[in-house]
């Protein structure tokens, strides 16, 4: 299996290492900061469902806990850095196999001395609240001492706000030290507890001061002979207690004490048996003549599945993961299309408790429908752990100005309410889940419904749903948005569907249902085969945008021209139409399909990270292989490739998730169609060979997939009936059709 | 005039020379640290009575407001870090002439190209809300770019605690930024704005993000052709506006507007010539041997001038000045005790100012005394902006308990009160300022009289002070401490004189003060001669304190006893009798003096820094010129000397005090005795000279004193009496007299 690599010390590369190089097990992420402090270095460590207001009239964020992973190493009286003396090798490796990463050092000390260093660390898949960490050096020259300073720093901010309280620090026994802090607002309690384990006899004293709670480790160093010093590591919050019913406090001591005798390795290789596990049933291989695809494609599932707090519906996934602060930890619409696509089909289960997530906050979602003077539930754009509005109502200020505008995307950005529906049917198609759709899905359905119908204003004897902001967040306030419109319609279509199914008897809500699927406006293609984004979009002016392509993703054009002239022109930021064909493929003809995705990707900057791996679906869709392939490479740069500063808040959460989905929605193109899997293979001429396990309907499949076969085997699980290119099989045990 | 010199960039002693080379006003303080970042490096700017508690439950503290020195400096797309490339040379110098930090370095780059950087900054002392800096760059060996990138950065915190809210970041036509910020709990207002000037065309674009206002400037850098940029800060806050009754935003605009057409030169001049004034009334001129001992002095009294506010008496000096956040920028007695005598000597309107602060909290201080069930006034023993008692009711958590003791100064440590008192008497007896002695004046001493006389207890007819802590901390709750003792008597004594010269009627307190001086114990030398510290001291076992006294300040002993064993033994932290002996000179005959000099300077581990310095002065009245000497070099070393880590948190101002205290009150040996000036020399065999101001009921004087000789010239006011070893004159013009 590929791994990520860094094979240079490069200060400039810092932040962005530290967000793609995270381990994490979706409970707590843990940014790849070295050991050793860098200036502009940002520590991070989050636990998922842990936000706070730094003050009243802040939004909820993603706590910045305090680290744990900082060491002040000294060698014979000499501070261990890469930026002094001389590093004469270097290498980072991030494995996705086993979850650790390993970096490995030789450095020789301004005095010439050398040292071997080797820093390992994991999050631990199999115990969510265990960290380990191991560092080894070996003095090469010389008999010397070594001095080491680490323990918990609370210090740590969200760049400058300061979300906890330190409540006590503590040593226990003499060997274990604690730390319990307190968010300030929402009140969470977070219990931090750490323990060492050192090769040979040593000195250890600890202390207190500043926020920062440190074990000072004195050792002399023979040359050639290993030290080695384990720091074991627990997380316990008072959300966990919700459930164990153990206070933190008590949860991190009682666990530390029973794994900090196994030690590093032994914890490491239990943990590195659950992502061995978790890789059988979730790898995609690809043969491809660029290496980098394999990584690329093994990245993206290995950061999905560390962002993904499966162990508690009460959470979701934040636009960033728990990599980063980016976008505050909030959770958007990215959750459902872009990243519960991967769960639906590896672990179905993991997309139910998405969803469970979305219906433990409806009443948050009503609440906020009658407050903007609708029915219904209208889910928060941004949500945290209350599933109420967190989107800020005001944007940063705009400094020359002196002004904060008002964030529209909260008043009006309201496909995410469809988006949801539309995901809580795909659920259902995928797994038959009656249970849930019964009593979840069903009511999901229902409130989202209101919603549109109560949305929808009648005009010309027409329904229009007016003056709202599709996924292309460089057009506002717009009526009849293309994507909107037929998102909510199926919406309620679909809601329609379930209640007759399941034998729903609201009258009133049927009957205005198909009142407004008889008459809400679904914009058509016109005669040049193009489907209006929105009502006015297509009599705007356009301008070359080529310049901003360039430098996609910077949202350089906003340094040009105002927010008020982007609008005023047909520039995207990523396309509401193509975003439509995706996700509703039998919809609209073939040339349909190919004139908007020319006409929209001429128009569109791709600003948006969850543009181009969209593109490159439908236009694998679309059979246009080298397209496809090239935006699915540029999807894949968009947190790997070379800008040193693209990833610092975080990685692309959702971008990842598309990528992932261009690879099964597009290449293989899978879908389910009729109640069948069906497969209609596209794969990019660079690839000969693309092999994944699907999970459809509970039963465990594996594709593999050549240009001139396809072969579908049962791993478990009853019969299913599935479709390739069009023909209809009932899998049993392995179905193999030619492609040629 | 002497320099503070830094020649080496030694990463061990970023901390220490970041405190030591603040550049201030008395209105804000700007630690050293360095323009480009380094980990590890704490940044502070801080201004005088900008307190705020970061939560409910902790002490106010000393906010460290946001960064306006750093910049990100790239030159042919490197960036300037001393870390990286080579350093050619290096040299820091804080010119205390001219108030100016200033620091030159060649570089050269990674990429083997040479640029000599110069950075020059200070804080105009004579209109304190103004910052300057300038940055001068010269490419040595090839026309390249260089970019910088530098704002306001509101990041920054007091070690992890956020004392700001980010109200407003503003471009202000163009050309002006501008931070507003406001404390979360103390409501105060602060505004930062800044403007740039740079050499040249260039290229300035302004961004906000996460709490940073940044400006990036980009420029050609010709060859050999110096690139200079210059950035005028402005610093405004609401309690300015109390005064000026203008708003701290508009504020700081208009005086930026005034002053960013000057420049840096011509603004730093303005502010040199506030300095050359400052020197030229206040320089003490040494010749010695030892050069470093006019550095001591000159950097002793920059230290005390910078940390003083004198522009407001709503503040008072923080036990590091502005310099650090070590005591959270708390008042304790060291201001009285140790900083205003300079003050009162040199410019006694400061020193008014600075008792006109404890008049000004005189109700919280009644207030805490009738809490704690006493009369008067208990002046709180740790006091900021409110005059509220700040001392944190709980120690820092004791780690191995984790429990937090309660903290026994703001309990018992009584002896501020007096120390309060003993100033004012000071005052008046230097500026026979009846003005402020019939109102301010006599009401501080009337209520610490009340004070005490309601604090001390009958017992076998005699009054007793119980259950105090002395100025030595490291003997807790004991009885009749001969320090509170004397003081306390000192208290009431001057209180009923003052009363009587202004003829105040207050019967009953007259009554209960001179039955206190009648009653009250005063311990008296025993067989041996010594003054017992207090009722059990002298019968408390000893042990060999020499290996604690070698890393004295350390308090290294408490890694090896317990406070309470600490208590229960004859060790001082600082000896109160000498403490005793130094304020009542003239109380105790010569051979009691030697005695308990060595007596309890054998017990004492100097672990406090307020202790050497008046060794000194108790040791050169003595006549024991080696020993005072000594203790003299040992005081400078506090901040001065090889210690890495000495004042990471900032300069320790009483020992700064203490120092000019040692030089005028030890060696000049300088009192007021019978409304005389006293001097009675006992200069070092190291020092062939001493000159010095000082100024005595409004005359300014000048004295000169060498071995031989003694001159004192009136230089303006009135003709005063002096006395010169025992002999009287009255000083008309000049009185020279051989000390042979």
């Amino acid at each position: 299996m590929k791994k990520l690599e860094e094979n240079e010390f490069d200060l400039r590369y810092i932040n962005k290492f530290a967000s793609l190089m995270t381990i994490g097990n979706g409970y707590c992420g843990l940014r790849a900061t070295h050991e050793e402090n860098y200036a502009d270095q940002t520590r991070g460590m989050y636990v998922a469902g842990i936000y706070n207001k730094a003050t009243v009239n802040e939004p909820s964020e993603l706590v910045n806990l305090p680290d744990m992973i900082g060491m002040h190493i000294e060698v014979d009286g000499e501070t261990f850095s890469l930026q002094t003396g001389e590093v004469l090798s270097y290498s980072r490796q991030l494995n996705f196999e086993t979850g650790e990463l390993n970096r490995e050092i030789l450095w020789k000390s301004n005095s010439g001395a050398r040292y071997r260093f080797t820093f390992q660390r994991f999050a631990a898949k199999n115990d969510l609240h265990v960290l380990g960490t191991k560092l080894t050096v070996i003095s090469l020259d010389k008999k010397t001492q070594i001095k080491i300073v680490t323990g918990i720093n609370a210090q740590q901010t969200n760049f400058g706000r300061q979300h906890l309280i330190e409540e006590k620090v503590r040593v226990i026994e003499g060997d274990l030290i604690q730390g319990i802090y307190k968010t300030t607002e929402s009140g969470h309690t977070i219990a931090l507890t750490a323990c060492f384990t050192c090769s040979g006899e040593n000195d250890i004293s600890h202390s207190a001061k500043n926020r920062q709670l440190l074990s000072t480790i004195k050792q002399d160093l023979l040359t050639g002979t290993p030290f080695t010093l384990e720091k074991i590591g627990t997380i316990y919050t008072s959300l966990d207690a919700d459930i164990m019913g153990k206070s933190p406090e008590v949860a991190g001591v009682v666990a530390l004490r029973k794994y900090s005798l196994d030690g590093y390795d032994a914890l490491l290789e239990k943990s590195a048996e659950s992502w061995a596990q978790f890789w059988k049933q979730n790898r995609i291989k690809i043969t491809s003549t660029k290496d980098f695809d394999q990584l690329a494609v093994d990245f993206s599932i290995y950061q999905i599945e560390i962002m993904t707090p499966a162990h508690d519906e009460r959470f979701s996934v934040g636009a960033k993961g728990l990599t980063g602060e980016g976008y505050k930890g909030h959770v958007f619409w990215d959750t459902e299309m872009f990243i519960l696509p991967f769960h639906l089909f590896t672990d179905p289960e993991k997309a139910r408790k998405l969803l469970r997530y979305r219906y433990l906050k409806l009443e948050h979602a009503k609440a906020k429908a009658a407050a903007n003077g609708f029915e219904g539930a209208l889910f928060p754009w941004e949500s945290a752990l209350t599933g109420e509005e967190e989107t800020p109502e005001f944007a940063a200020i705009n400094i020359k100005t002196g002004k904060r505008q008002k964030v529209a995307s909260a008043i009006a950005e309201h496909h995410i309410v469809a988006d949801i529906a539309y995901t809580v049917v795909e659920y259902y198609q995928n797994t038959l889940d009656d249970a849930f759709m019964r009593k979840e899905g069903l009511e999901l359905l229902k409130e989202t419904s209101r919603f549109w119908i109560s949305r929808a204003v009648e005009e010309k004897g027409q329904l229009f749903i007016k003056d709202v902001i599709g996924p292309d967040e460089y057009t506002e306030h717009v009526d009849n948005n293309a994507f909107t419109n037929y998102m909510a319609w199926y919406n309620v279509e679909q809601a329609l569907y379930f209640m007759d199914k399941y034998g729903d008897s609201d009258r009133v809500l049927l009957e205005r249902g198909q009142e407004f699927l008889m008459r809400l406006y679904l914009p058509k293609a016109n005669d040049h085969k193009i489907i209006p984004q929105d009502d006015t979009f297509l009599s705007k002016p356009e301008i070359d945008l080529s310049c901003y392509k360039e430098s996609q993703g910077s949202q350089g054009i906003l340094m040009d021209y105002s927010r008020q002239e982007v609008n005023e022109m047909q520039i995207l930021k990523q396309a509401d139409v193509v975003m439509l064909l995706y996700l509703f493929p039998d919809q609209f003809p073939s040339d349909v399909v190919s004139e908007n995705l020319d006409y929209y990707e001429e128009h569109t900057i791709h600003d948006s990270s969850l543009s181009k791996a969209i593109h490159a679906i439908v236009a694998a869709r679309a059979g246009e292989k080298a397209k496809s392939y090239k935006f699915f490479r540029e999807a894949s740069l968009i947190d790997l490739g070379p800008n040193p500063s693209s990833s610092d808040e975080g990685v692309h959460a959702a971008s990842l998730g598309a990528i992932w989905m261009a690879t099964m929605f597009g290449f293989a193109n899978v879908s389910i169609k009729d109640h069948r899997l069906s497969l209609k293979p596209n794969m990019p001429s660079e690839w000969t060979e693309l092999a994944f396990p699907v999970i459809f309907r509970g039963s465990r499949l594996h594709i593999n997939l050549t240009h001139d076969k396809a072969v579908i085997t049962k791993v478990a699980g009853d019969d299913v009936p599935i479709e390739l290119n069009g023909a209809e099989y009932l899998l049993t045990n392995k179905v193999e059709v030619s492609l040629q």
